[in-house]
């Protein structure tokens, strides 16, 4: 393996095993050196790649935000039946699955929390709330509105997926598709017009990517 | 000031200094002689009312849970219209004031996250969902409910609750009651029977104990 190639390798390792501990145990109870020897390399490794815990816990925030930008930005139906509005249920149910599996993308909202140096630009509650600001602004523009105001659908959105993944965290079930499939289920009946309600599915499209 | 007297209140403000503090830096990092010097008491008296840590945050999640079932009991509108379901929106309303305002209250809810030895009990988030539950059930029993799925409606609530508490430490215009008015407004058309709606408050109406 090249060198360059054994860095990079080596880099991901420990932005993974602190983004595990971090979720596990909080960002200020763990060491540097359970970072490290979890990640199977030594000490001075990880010192090479990062001067801090600090360092470390903006890299994990990072690629978080990078995953977080991959999964609303993946999800692209064509423009039909739907569109924004199914863009929204798809996207929320591709977060929840994402939070359950990818502890990067759960260490990254985690992380929001203030630890580790928070303060850095926008957290990921706030770019998920503006997200659904602007897909529900878009759904209204494309006509698939009934008569509620968007203010409130985005605060409900908003709202139930941060409770779901909040709940999540004691009970697995909750990042379930099941539970968010309820969600949008009582929902959509209620926030799509009429033509828009019969091209929408409440248990999300998967799209390749996600 | 009678022994007694003392003895009260002085374990009542361990117990608030305590909240205060887990709320803030998290059970992990609080130390005992921070706890007793918030309290304005010496470390023998904490030692005297708590022999550790995890028996003062013991004593913090019995506090939360009594304030707790205060609320979801306090309010008891007379049967009327909206009945059971009003009920609901009161107490929910009734009870992110609270965590908005009552550190205890907050502090009993983040212990709830397995810090300070879980496990003892059924913690507030499942009290939360179990309350509801019967609050849906009683609705539906009382005519209250559109053809809604009670489970639905259930997770819907749930998960919209426990997001508003969560994103209210990053934002506390996420307990204010104009966010939860926007769920509520946007929810009872869909949810309620056309009888009932006409009586119901999304906005909540305050009982005199809260």
């Amino acid at each position: 393996m090249a060198k360059q190639e054994r860095a990079v390798r080596t880099r991901k390792a420990l932005i993974e095993s602190a983004a595990e501990l971090f979720s596990r145990d909080g960002f200020e109870l763990v060491s540097l050196s359970a970072i490290s020897s979890r990640a199977g390399v030594s000490n001075g490794a990880l010192h090479f790649h990062f001067p801090s815990k600090a360092a470390l816990a903006a890299a994990v925030r990072d690629a978080a935000a990078q995953r977080f930008g991959r999964i609303v930005s993946a999800e692209r139906p064509p423009p039909q039946l739907g569109g924004s509005l199914q863009a929204l249920v798809d996207t929320s149910h591709a977060l929840l699955r994402g939070l359950g599996h990818d502890v990067i993308l759960r260490a990254g909202f985690d992380l929001a929390d203030g630890a580790g140096g928070a303060g850095r630009g926008e957290d990921l509650y706030q770019r998920w709330h503006a997200w659904v600001e602007v897909a529900v602004a878009r759904s209204a523009r494309e006509g698939l509105l009934s008569d509620v105001a968007p203010r409130d659908l985005v605060a409900t959105v908003v709202g139930a997926t941060v409770g779901f993944a909040a709940l999540g965290g004691h009970d697995v079930r909750w990042l379930s598709s099941s539970t968010l499939t309820r969600f949008w289920s009582l929902l959509l009946p209620r926030i799509a017009s009429a033509p828009a309600l019969r091209g929408l599915v409440a248990g999300g499209r998967r799209a390749e990517a996600s």
